[in-house]
């Protein structure tokens, strides 16, 4: 019997705005970005960063190159007042970042937070209020007008404050809280009140941040939600429209972006989708989604996993393994027609002559993010041929033919059954040498040999080896139009039938003085199966011999 | 200096639907569910599952009410193979759900994968092949034609196939793989081709299913795209549409919503969101999602923990601390606004007479999957008071006036800011007997006490104890017109002033015969600062004995 708690919810409402435009638009220019994880991401963690967990945290946004960072609540304690207080006294606040600081509206708090800021060169005080009706009547048993009211009341106490410490560069930014679940005429009513009170203009706009503090609609409705509050919203030119979502629906990342088409310049967030519950949402990924877009964000996230320590460390969370971009799998494949697919966008992308990166399955390129291509091809037992074809190339600089492959893709395959796991590049490579008896385990064993024109007759060769034949040292000798040819007539006898050669080819591995050879047979004895060898040697010669005798161990 | 990849990049292009009905809709059922965690999810494993894991997995997915499950690529291998043909031959798959398998356009393949199905009661066969420029060009070097063709062989095997195996109920999927790169005319033109050869009818619908099979795009376009192509297919009534989106830009969820919203009536994905790279779309979020709509998405996860367990051990991957839903922080408060909120939420929903959730900053009841209350609330250093309070409350019965519990509050914090951690409700329990002397640490200590009424005044009572006053066993007396101020008056010499009653209260914890008392004072002595003061006992008199000693014993 399956349970249906559904009678308890009751559907979000639309919003009517059938002339909407965001979903023809496509965003342009990357917005201004706020990092509040100093605030709403460490309020949020179970053991909140301590000093010097938020000054490496706040380094690494400067970093990043965030202009605007949320430095957290300073009417919260000790340890906030005198982290904000410090970073603002011993200038470690670059003169191109912004610092912001939050407060509820009340005298106390908001003078604190002045107090907080006092000699810095600019900032941000963010003053906030919620608003929908499931808090004014269950937190705060207050009527709109009241509600109105504390906004005002905090919007004076900005300005008063605000005028005491001339110094500052004042900015300030105004949320209603729990926006999204609030009558959108609400609160532009109460956004406007604040407007008046705080006078902003076209060169020193107010930032109405717009929260989605518990995400509960499709992320359409809050980009209609965002276009209607920008269409009514008076001096618009004077107010910098910001986004605050939360990820509850798994949708954070969506509704800031279609509220960027639907008209907002600003996105507040965290790296990586820390924050209260699911989180806020993640800003790593909004900004290098954009790149997807061409466009740039304007930050740098060229070495992810210096930004993924970093903020492992200070949150003491991880980053899950599929999260984009970040993730550990994120750039990997492990089925075999993705991995092919991906090779052959790779060699495509060197072919071509542009820069345009078109690599299927890959939508961003790892290089990008400071990763390597190494690490995007695994091997595990649903991975067929490719991927195997791949390590070897990558790893051993090994070509192997399409039909070798195949061969040897039925032994990794058998193996990964039986382990039951991903096999390392190791593996690989220890069954290959297994396989083809690389290291000389087989029936025949080259020990030395030299190849010599006939002295009777002009297009002969013949080849003379000492070759160890099942433990025992022999010296044998064949003749033949070529090396390959007069080696396996060599072999015949031992080999109890005729070598045919059915296919060979060789390639460099590396270049210069260090450069090796490696050569593939594909032969058979008589009528007998269809055999492989391969042979590795820095002299071309030699490879092909060892890749015959290989073939010869399969036997 | 900031790297700038995004040269590297182009805008996706917009779907030319200025028309477009899907920003205006809501969702008002829940569409099919296909899990493909045994397939798409499986494939992307560091380690995949073997049969036991796999069964285990496939019970689980039975169990949460899903009834279409692609159980693997029955060619891909020998471990695939026989769990497929073991799990239909056994007859573990119920009657009312539907196995499906994945299949290239291959007759050697599809061949394998109806072998696999023999004997089924009912089965979708799911054929695919990619569709999009840069797999046609890279990876394939066909034309449209050339790859329009394929999915016709691939449809005349289907086909050729099911009429040989008659008792079997044969439902055909098709997917014109990388959808949501392609040219949707071409797509279309695909299917319909493939609709030409497999003849479906209302009664027995053809499902085309749309990947995103890498996310390049807003979600707002892949609505566009599904919206385009439910209006131009022919024969809608014959076809179910069937969205399958990847995470890539971390927008899965709402592509899938928003396709919804434009006429989709099937979803793919997998539990949690395992699968290639970021990860299939997650059925869970997806299904609770509509729970927030007003909607049953028909799926049980009333008890969300057992699903988690067995997808974790079964992938082999953890779900993460904020993943929606599941995640073990995501009915958590550390706020201690958030947490006042929540608090007053629980009583406005005790109070009121309807089934309607409406708790601040939980978008749903965390009963709905199975989760208790109790967890909701933890204390760290930025938590406030309002955290400590529904401790005590939760865990001890205590129900702390509001001035008692600012007073403790103070204590809280200081000892979260010095220990830079969660604190446990051991750790607030530990402290609150400390601050208020509950061991009988302090100056007084109660041995025994009796009340009488004065023998000489009849409105006068008399208290008569003995207290062990700094370590010295004291016998004291006072009058007063009831209990607490005879006592008062009895430790006027200990305290060295008169002790004032400010405010007192006392409540039961539990009931019959097991209830205590809990009482509160606060007062002072002299001009001396505020004390506050508990007390427990069994019998109510004892408890206030005891809560003015406490306070006495903070003079």
């Amino acid at each position: 019997m399956l349970s249906d708690p559904s009678r308890k919810y009751r559907p979000f409402p639309q919003v009517n705005l059938p002339d909407r435009q965001w979903p023809s638009r496509t965003i342009t220019q990357a917005p201004r970005w706020l990092s509040t994880d100093l605030r709403d991401g460490n309020q949020a963690l179970i053991d909140p960063m301590g000093a010097e967990k938020k000054q490496r945290f706040f380094d690494l946004l400067v970093k990043v190159g965030i202009k605007e960072i949320e430095v957290g609540f300073p009417s919260a304690g000790a340890t906030e007042f005198d982290f904000i207080s410090g970073l603002v006294r011993t200038g470690r606040v670059p003169d191109d970042v912004m610092v912001q600081v939050l407060t509820q509206s009340r005298k106390d708090l908001i003078d604190t937070s002045f107090e907080s800021l006092r000699g810095a060169r600019a900032a941000i005080v963010h003053l906030y209020n919620a608003v929908s009706p499931a808090w004014r009547q269950i937190v705060f048993n207050m009527t709109m007008p009241e509600i109105k009211q504390i906004a005002i009341e905090g919007a004076k106490l900005l300005r008063d404050n605000a005028a005491a410490q001339p110094d500052t560069d004042w900015h300030f930014e105004y949320s209603p809280e729990t926006f999204s679940t609030a009558e959108l005429d609400f609160s532009l009513e109460v956004c406007s009140a604040v407007m008046d009170i705080l006078k902003p203009t076209p060169d020193h706009p107010i930032i109405f941040n717009l929260p989605a503090t518990v995400e509960a609609a499709m992320p359409n409705i809050y980009a209609d939600q965002i276009e209607y509050f920008g269409r009514n919203i008076p001096n618009r030119d004077s107010v910098i429209i910001s986004l605050h979502t939360h990820n509850d629906r798994g949708t954070g990342v969506a509704a800031t972006e279609l509220g960027l088409l639907a008209g907002a310049d600003r996105v507040e967030g965290c790296l990586f989708g820390n924050g209260e519950r699911t989180g806020n949402v993640d800003l790593v990924t909004v900004a290098l989604n954009m790149y997807t877009q061409g466009l740039s964000p304007g930050l740098d996230f060229s070495d992810i996993d210096e930004v993924i320590k970093t903020v492992e460390y200070c949150n003491q969370l991880p980053v899950h393994p599929r999260h984009p971009y970040a993730g550990e799998l994120v750039f990997t494949a492990f089925s075999g027609s993705h991995q092919d697919a991906i090779k052959k966008g790779f060699a495509a992308q060197a072919q071509r002559n542009d820069e345009l990166w078109q690599v299927p399955y890959l939508p961003i390129d790892p290089a990008d993010l400071g990763q390597s291509y190494e690490a995007v091809i695994r091997v595990n037992s649903q991975s067929g041929k490719g991927g195997v074809a791949w390590v070897l190339e990558q790893d051993h600089g090994l070509k192997l033919p399409k039909k070798m492959q195949a061969n040897f893709s039925s032994t990794v395959q058998e193996l990964s059954d039986s382990t039951g796991r991903e096999l390392t590049s190791t593996d690989i490579w220890e069954s290959f040498e297994k396989r083809y008896h690389l290291k000389g385990d087989g029936r025949f064993r080259l020990i030395d040999f030299q190849e010599s024109q006939s002295p009777k007759q002009q297009d002969e060769r013949i080849f003379a080896g000492k070759i160890r034949i099942d433990g025992v040292e022999q010296s044998v000798s064949g003749r033949g139009n070529g090396l390959i040819s007069s080696l396996a007539n060599a072999l015949e006898s031992a080999l109890g039938g005729q070598l045919d050669i059915i296919d060979y080819s060789e390639h460099a591995i590396g270049h210069g003085t260090d450069a090796r050879a490696a050569a593939y047979v594909e032969c058979r004895v008589g009528d007998g199966p269809v055999l492989f060898g391969v042979g590795i040697s820095r002299d071309v010669a030699t490879a092909s011999v060892r890749a015959i005798l290989s073939a010869a161990n399969g036997a």
